[in-house]
C-alpha cells in the first residue's frame, strides 16, 4: 500500500508554492481546498496577544464548516492592527474568489516574523499560483506541509487508517513548530500550525470536542521553550467524501482514536525539530495526586533549562530533575518517589542510588531519553515532550530578525 | 570613608577557606560569626524537594535567635537522605563547639551539586581552619564571599548606611547566585544564598516580616533560568552591637529601606552574573491590573528564552516580549499598551511604530537592556531582572557534572 499523507482521505486538494515573502527560495504560501463543504474545527492559541488570522479564524469556524484553509510563512501577521485584519480577510477573498465560495468558508494563518505587515502584493500571487496548482498526489501535500514551515528542519505529517464497521477511513495531518513552542491551545491557542483532513463524515460539534480532548494529550504537552505563540492553530476538516459517519459511540470512539494517534506523532515530531534540538526528551510523570498535578510537574522538567543542558551533555544529573518537579507548588514528596533516568533507577524513595554514571550518559546518546518519575500519590499520569537546549538554539535566536 | 562590607556592622566576624570539596582551588567553607546571640530570620526555598541544610535551618531559626551561619560550596547536601541532614546537623555542631555555643546557633548553608553525600572530613576540617581564621576586615568579608560561590563569576555584595535618630547604622550583605536561579523565597525558597548583617538592634518578629517583603521585591523578582532551587536560603543577622534599638514606625521604615536597597542591589548583582551572561535585561511591568498580574508578566518576558537569546544578539525583536506578556493569562490588551525597548517607542496602541531597528539594535550593545511594558489597564508596577541567554549557559550546563 502506498503511504499514507495529508491527501489520501478522499475530498482534498493542496498546493504550495514560494511567492517571495521569505528570502530563502522555499515555499511560503499554502492551500488547502476540500471539493465540497467540509465539517471543521479549531483550536487557537489562549495568548492575550493574538494575531489577526487567529482573530478571523476564530470568526469564520463559527458556523463549524470550512472549504479550506489559506497560509502563508515568512511573516506571522501578528500585532499589526487593523490593516493585519484587513489583510487576513483579503487572503480568505483571494482563495474563496478563486474556488467559488464565500470568504467566511476559509480559515487563514500566517507564521513567522510578528510586528510586520504582510507583502500583500506577494501573498496575493501566491494564492492565484497556489490554486491553479492545486492536486491531490503525495507531491502536493508535501508542497503544502512545505508552505507552512519557518525554522522547521524536518516535515511532520502523520497518517492513520481506522475503521468504521467495514468501511476503512483515512484521518491525516501535517504540522509546522520548531521554536515559540508550547502550544496552549484551546477552542475559540504556538506557532505550531496543524492541519487535519478525514474522509469521515463528522459533525463539528463532534469534531470540536474530540480535537480539544486531543489537542489536551498532544500539542498542549509539548513544549520547545515554552512560549505560547500567538498564532497557534490547529483545524481539522472532515469531507464525508467517503459517505460514512461516525455518530454511534463505537465509532466516536475508534475516530478519537484515530486523532489522538495522528495528533501525539505530530506532537512528537514538533519535539524532534525544536530548534537546534538533537534528541527528544520524554518525561513521564506517574501516579501523582491529580492529572492537573502531573501535567504541572511534566511541563515544569521539560521547561527546565538545566534538564534540557543537561540532556544536550549526555549529564545523568538527575537533581536537576527532582528540582523542577518540587517547584511546581503541587503535592510531591521526595521520601515517596522513585526517578529513572534511560531505564536506570538514580534516586529511589528520598536518597540516590549508587548508579554507572558513566553507562548512563552513554545510553544518553540516543535519539530520545526517557525521564521517568514515580510519585507514588496517587493515580494520574502524564506525558510532556520537549527536545535538549543546544547552543545551535541560541544562535537560531540570538540573530532571526536584524 | 572605607568602603563598607558584610563586616562593618559591628559584632561580626567571618572567614572562608579551602577545603578541597571543588576540585577547583577556590574558597568552599565559610564562617559568619556573630559575637553575641543575634537576633535572626530567615526565607527559604518553596521547593518541595528541599535540601537537608534548609530542612535544619528551618528548625533553627524557629526560635529568632543565631550565633552565626555555616556553609559550603561545592556540594548542596540535596536528595541525600538521612544521612544528609545528620551531615548538617554535624556541621552546625562543629561550629557550636569552637566557639562555646549550642548547634541550634548556627544555620548551615550548602550549594553545588545534587544527590551527593557531603565528604564530611574535608567539611570538618574546613569548619576548624575557617574559625581558627576568624576576622572582620574587609578581606575576611571577601573570603566568607568568595566560599559560598558556585558558577559565579563576579562577587556580590552590597552595604548602605542608614540612620536611626542621629545614630549611623549599617546594613550589608553578600550574595551568590549564577544559575539554577529564580527564587520563591518564603519564611519557612535558588541556589541563591543571601547573608546580611546589620549592627541596629531589631527583634526576630520585625526582622521576619521585613525580609520577607524585602526578598518579594527583590531576589523574588530575579530569574536566570527560572530554578526554585532545593537549597535558596537568605538570612538576615542582626548583632545589635550598635546599641541602637530598631522599633518605632519611623525606624522600622527607613531599617526596611535600607534592607530593600540591600536585596535589590544583591538580586541585580545576581542576574548580572547569570552563568553566561553578557548583560542584565530589566523587565518593567507598568499599569497593570494588578500587582500579580505585573509581577506575573514580567517574570513571563523575562522567562522567555526567545527574549532572552533577542537581547543576546542585540536584536530589537519586540513581537517576542508582547507573546511572552499575552501568554501569562492575566489581563492584557495589546490595542492599549505601549511598549518600550531600550527607550525606543515599538509598539503603541495595538500597532508596531517606524522605528530604526539598526540604531535599536546598537542601543542594546550595552550592559543594561530596558524592557518597559505600559499595559494601560490598571495602577500596578513590577520590575523583575533577568540576564540574556547565550551559547556559554549551554556549555555551563551542558557539562556541570560529568
Amino acid at each position: 500500500m502506498a503511504e499514507l499523507h495529508l491527501l489520501s482521505p478522499r475530498g482534498f486538494k493542496a498546493a504550495g508554492v514560494y511567492a517571495g515573502i521569505k528570502a530563502k527560495q522555499v515555499n511560503d504560501v499554502g492551500l488547502l481546498v476540500c471539493d465540497t463543504m467540509a465539517s471543521a474545527a479549531a483550536v487557537f492559541t489562549t495568548n492575550k496577544v493574538f494575531a489577526a488570522p487567529v482573530k478571523i479564524g476564530k470568526s469564520h469556524i463559527a458556523r463549524g464548516k470550512l472549504r479550506g484553509v489559506v497560509v502563508n510563512s515568512g511573516n506571522a501577521n501578528a500585532c499589526t492592527g487593523k490593516k493585519g485584519e484587513q489583510d487576513a480577510i483579503a487572503m480568505c477573498q483571494l482563495a474563496a474568489d478563486k474556488i467559488g465560495t464565500d470568504p467566511h468558508a476559509f480559515l487563514p494563518s500566517s507564521t513567522g516574523i510578528i510586528g510586520h505587515h504582510l507583502p500583500m502584493d506577494k501573498v496575493s500571487s501566491g494564492i492565484v499560483a497556489a490554486h491553479a496548482q492545486l492536486g491531490d498526489s503525495h507531491e502536493h501535500a508535501l508542497a503544502f506541509g512545505d508552505a507552512i514551515m519557518t525554522t522547521d528542519v524536518r516535515r511532520k505529517s502523520a497518517a492513520v487508517e481506522f475503521k468504521v464497521g467495514r468501511q476503512k477511513l483515512v484521518l491525516a495531518g501535517v504540522a509546522k513548530g520548531s521554536g515559540m513552542i508550547g502550544p496552549r491551545l484551546a477552542l475559540p491557542h504556538a506557532t505550531m500550525l496543524a492541519y487535519l483532513t478525514t474522509d469521515a463524515q463528522v459533525s463539528p460539534a463532534i469534531l470540536r470536542k474530540l480535537l480539544q480532548q486531543a489537542a489536551d494529550v498532544s500539542f498542549n504537552n509539548v513544549t520547545v521553550d515554552d512560549q505560547a505563540s500567538t498564532n497557534d492553530t490547529c483545524c481539522i476538516l472532515a469531507s464525508g467524501a467517503s459517505g460514512v459517519k461516525v455518530a454511534s459511540e463505537r465509532d466516536v470512539k475508534s475516530f478519537a482514536r484515530a486523532l489522538v494517534e495522528v495528533c501525539q506523532s505530530l506532537a512528537y515530531q514538533i519535539a524532534a525539530d525544536g530548534e537546534g534540538a538533537t534528541k527528544v526528551i520524554e518525561v513521564i510523570v506517574r501516579n501523582a495526586s491529580s492529572e492537573a498535578a502531573a501535567r504541572a510537574m511534566a511541563r515544569s522538567i521539560a521547561n527546565s533549562p538545566l534538564v534540557k543542558c543537561a540532556a544536550n551533555g549526555n549529564d545523568p544529573n538527575w537533581g536537576r530533575v527532582l528540582c523542577a518537579a518540587g517547584m511546581v507548588g503541587v503535592p510531591f514528596d521526595p521520601q515517596k518517589a522513585t526517578l529513572k533516568l534511560q531505564g536506570t533507577i538514580v534516586f529511589d524513595k528520598g536518597t540516590p542510588t549508587r548508579f554507572a554514571a558513566d553507562a548512563v550518559s552513554q545510553d544518553m546518546r540516543a535519539e530520545k531519553v526517557t525521564i521517568d518519575l514515580n510519585c507514588r500519590l496517587g493515580k494520574a499520569t502524564s506525558t510532556c515532550w520537549t527536545c535538549d537546549l543546544s547552543k545551535e538554539y541560541v544562535t537560531i535566536n540570538a540573530d532571526y530578525h536584524t
